[in-house]
């Protein structure tokens, strides 16, 4: 069992909690090194107080799961029996405390928790495990640390093949598949979202898609991108100024989010709480008058997925620890007329936020990376 | 309000329900029209007997949201804002009954439904809908035939893509890149699941992940892809022939894998139950001594998920209905020697199986294709 099982096998002896039941991809992925999607099939990791864990599983991944965990007992049911009767048997059979359970309120659907109170209706399912798989996978380990470094190298790889994909006339989805080939090609075959590629005007909304939208020069393409790196998600975004004569306008606004992102990054620290990082980046944008137009969070943690905790806006009190990873992303979205963001992703410590991401970020970054190229 | 939506109402009315609570994007999308993927933010379509409906969105998507859904009331929270409590506050203003709630057991989590049990602590949230709206989703209509039909195009473009692909020395992932780049700049910018292409041994498991496998010649190539079409999934599988010479071994496990699927094509009717159909292409594999490994289900329904109702499988004594969609996919699986599987997915109604994927599955339909090509 690694550091992290270790860690909520204690928790539930403290708590009195018999077994506790994880229906959750992600957290059975770092519980037991097993990654899979199960869709509507049940697939669960069963931790006890006490006694050796379980991984529940489909029939079809029974063996693959077999392959790829240690320390699990893996045992499985056929698409034609029902898993809780085959779940009820099995854990009958171990003979184990099985009063009180813990769940995963955050994911556990109220059909899944139904079907367990009926099997096993002598048990209790109050206590909720969220908060404290939360709080557990805020704080990255040396070893998530280096694969959340590589998932950023990737990210700014695909920056670039995206800027290579650059030219009059090119659209959005073109460069969108362009960038997810040429990293497939490459090894990565995940993206952390659905990559963003948006042109000019297109990308004052926030959350635009990528369409038959064709490159005109002197406009800004936003990138806003991440891969899957061994089950770690990076998240970066770019604004690059595709052309040589930015307009008065267009430069104040890239300048404005830029020294908002760049404040955030030279002030964040471990004495800081989430919302008071938030208000340096809003400051810089408010003090010019722009604060409407950032309408969205500064930033948001990731990890194992593209959104988790610690949630950088206002309203959330909670402090930045050490080796907390989170996004850094001001942005000012003006309809019909302009969209820009810049966004790195790092992890805090006593020495300051450190980037995963580092495509530069000057205006004139484009132009300087092509010329570096040919 | 679209026809479902007014069944929804009418059988809201006559099961005393007053209020409806959908948080599901894809119910929310059938619904609406709107289609959107909150990750952990809250987005919820809310269904009245009586009274227009609402749709509650994060602030980030009010405008979006307002100007793609019609008879809606859109309404939104900002994220430093206790959504719970602004959904209370928007209710109260309303004056609706909201005594008997209905919710989707199958999609809500334990913690929205304990957040929504706290706000109107005196309302009762035991009414589950999920029946109800798989039911819903079982028989498709006209216009919703009319949109598979066009994602099962795109699959078969899927396959000539990666038909094209095919060289010695190529890789799985590769292939997938090739067929993800063609299909983006040509429109199709999201898959149904992950591209599955799998060549040779690789294929004999039945959930197995492209890789730096090269091609070899004569061996059988597996794609197993889809795509989205306008909220719509597809979902083909072809094993190809990459050479001239099949072994009897290869060539008598296709054709056997071929047959049960060509027979649970043509005898496929609104007379038979799911696990009836299931049998019939199981006993042709079967009737060889190759049953264990046809270790899967023979179907599942698809629809705007990949994966639905109906369940193809024994013990599912559902009646097969008139305009249930869902595929049609016998396997063999020897490990570490022959993975073989031929999909297709359709249609049922009066008159048979209707088919939206029409790539060809003789022995030599990658070699016909080129041919062709040339």
């Amino acid at each position: 069992m690694n550091e992290k099982t270790i860690r909520i096998c204690k928790t539930m002896k403290d708590d009195n909690i018999d077994i506790a039941f994880f229906n959750n991809p992600i957290v059975i992925n770092f519980l037991t090194g097993y990654k899979s999607e199960p869709h509507e099939r049940i697939l669960a990791a069963i931790l006890f107080a006490d006694a050796p864990p379980l991984l529940f599983t489909p029939g079809l991944e029974f063996e693959v799961a077999k392959r790829l965990t240690t320390g699990f007992d893996v045992f499985s049911y056929q698409d034609t029996e029902n898993p809780w009767l085959v779940l009820k048997d099995k854990l009958d059979s171990l003979d184990l405390p099985i009063q009180n359970w813990a769940i995963e309120k955050d994911y556990l659907t109220v059909a899944r928790k139904e079907a367990l109170e009926r099997a096993f209706s002598n048990s209790q399912f109050d206590y909720d495990f969220s908060p404290f798989l939360e709080e557990l996978r805020l704080q990255k380990t040396a070893d998530e640390l280096v694969l959340m470094e590589k998932a950023g190298y990737w990210a700014d790889e695909a920056i670039k093949i995206g800027a290579r994909t650059l030219k009059v006339g090119v659209t959005e989805t073109e460069v969108v598949a362009q960038i997810e080939y040429e990293l497939k090609k490459r090894g990565i075959s995940e993206m952390s979202f659905d990559t963003m590629v948006l042109f000019g005007d297109n990308a004052a909304s926030p959350h635009g898609e990528p369409g038959s939208r064709q490159l005109k020069e002197n406009e800004f393409v936003l990138f806003d991108l991440g891969v899957m790196y061994k089950g770690y998600a990076s998240d970066v975004t770019r604004t690059l100024f595709f052309g040589d004569k930015p307009t008065d306008h267009q430069s104040h606004i890239y300048h404005l989010v830029l020294e908002a992102h760049d404040q955030a990054m030279k002030q964040a620290s471990l004495s800081l709480t989430a919302e008071e990082l938030d208000a340096i980046a809003r400051d810089v944008i408010d003090s010019e008058g722009y604060g409407q137009y950032f309408n969205h969070r500064l930033g948001h943690g990731l990890g194992q997925s593209v959104h988790e905790f610690p949630s950088l806006m206002k309203g959330n009190t909670m402090k930045l620890e050490k080796n907390m990873c989170f996004s850094i992303e001001p942005g000012i979205y003006i309809p019909n007329d302009i969209g820009v963001r810049v966004e790195d992703c790092g992890y805090l410590d006593e020495s300051g936020f450190h980037s995963f991401t580092s495509f530069p970020t000057d205006i004139a970054a484009y132009k300087t990376f092509i010329l570096s190229e040919q």
